[in-house]
């Protein structure tokens, strides 16, 4: 059995029953070095087997190998195992043996856009895109593409990846090309380290949003044309007024 | 103290440890009929109340009222408490206070997006559009913008409230339109039920999806024109290719 665990956030009591039961249920955690060292102390008994940044590959592979070695793998990922997780890729490694692919389970998780939001306030009640700004995997042209075309829509954008020690300046394109559609003083808000160490949250306007540095461990939310700043949380209303109540009201009937 | 919790998809296993301890920690609790009948089990010493279908606006005045009766409560939501959930109403509602919304704390959960995704395998491991069908909250014209603009900028579509009794025909539309873009092959899924009975998944292609008939306890996915289909399971790639793990391990150093 290979499970694939979103854990959250960061904290213990943001991880899901099942995936605390799976942890349990495993003999073995993969994960990269920073997630095992959140999560060894919460399962002191378990073997843990930690990978660097980045070699997702490798942490894949590893997962896989000591599953088919008849060991009880958890290959962990902070947030959800979907979004922007491992969970893809093992299963593309996987897709030569499809007894194996049978054998993995993927277990989700609260993603950053869902903790981040929950911290902020409320910015994701409407639809919304989720973008990374990282362009290892996505040629920049086409994330422009993306955050354009969501600006146009309205669309309420959050951001995963939002910056790293290349890619300094990419949060000020992103906001910049948001500009060209939103009014400046459009409400936003970023998360740092969401349920661990040094939590932070901000809301400000699109406009100071832009001349803002973030790191990498670090959810940002612009929001949309309604999105309004109240007693300083960042809340996309879903849209309640008295006539669409009343077609509610009309729709129930 | 006013918690606003998401429970996830629908199990006991899928809520987090923080939202089964603000449930224990709450003594009434609030939430729409089906929702309460299925929690009312996993708490039995509790006290609950059950408002109808549609009445979220006097759900959370309900909550609120009761909150400032001085009892500790608990406004249930399924899946994530803000993403189409009733916090941003909440934050709105008790606008006019800003202490009470000091007592308000919103405890995140695992959204359809992520649960559905991972039953049907990993869908959303790049960027996508998260949009609602329903249009009793929003204009026909928006929504078919956001659904145009990320099918033209090669984004995974994530639909929730897919349909109604009145709106039998809008997953279609929005096939439609995704189909002027991306391929009648393109990898798609649906998951009905998600961790409740009766639940059910499937892939199947976009052009198949668009003569397909859902209900609205269904959430749906559109892939972008990488998303594959491998062994029954809907899996969209991060993207590792050699050249870029090459540009990864450059950036790393
Ligand atoms: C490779 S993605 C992993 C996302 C993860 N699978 C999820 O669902 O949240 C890494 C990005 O997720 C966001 N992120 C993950 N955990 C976070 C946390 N604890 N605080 C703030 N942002 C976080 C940041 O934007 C970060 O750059
Ligand atoms: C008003 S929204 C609530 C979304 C919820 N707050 C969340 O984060 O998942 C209702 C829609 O969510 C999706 N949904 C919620 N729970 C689901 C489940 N258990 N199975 C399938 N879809 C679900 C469906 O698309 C449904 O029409």
């Amino acid at each position: 059995m290979l499970y694939i665990v979103g854990f959250g956030p960061g904290g213990y009591e943001t991880m899901t029953v099942e995936a605390v039961r799976a942890l349990e249920d495993s003999d073995l955690i993969v994960g990269y070095t920073t997630y095992v060292d959140l999560i060894r102390p919460w399962f002191p008994e378990k073997e843990f087997l930690a990978t660097a940044m980045k070699q997702e590959k490798e942490r894949c592979l590893l997962a896989i190998q000591k599953e088919e070695d008849g060991r009880k793998v958890a290959l962990v990922c902070s947030g959800d195992s979907g979004i922007y997780g491992m969970a893809s890729l093992v299963y593309e490694l996987a897709a030569r043996d499809e007894a194996l692919m049978k054998r993995i389970r993927v277990i989700p998780g609260v993603t950053a856009a869902a903790s981040g939001g929950a911290l902020l306030g409320a910015p994701l009640s409407h639809d919304f895109l989720t973008v990374s700004l990282s362009d290892l995997l996505t040629p920049l042209e086409v994330i422009k593409k993306r955050i354009r075309c969501a600006a146009q829509s309205d669309t309420v954008i959050c951001i995963y990846n939002p910056s790293s020690r290349k890619r300094g300046d990419y949060l000020r394109m992103a906001c910049e090309i948001a500009l060209e559609y939103l009014s400046p003083d459009t409400v936003c808000g970023y998360v740092k380290n969401i349920g661990r160490e040094g939590e932070e949250a901000a809301v400000l306007t699109l406009e100071e949003l832009r001349d803002t540095q973030v790191d990498m461990f670090t959810t940002v939310f612009i929001g949309n044309s309604h999105t309004r700043n109240i007693h300083g949380k960042m809340v996309t209303p879903r849209g309640y007024r008295l006539e669409e109540e009343a077609a509610a009201a009309q729709e129930r009937t």
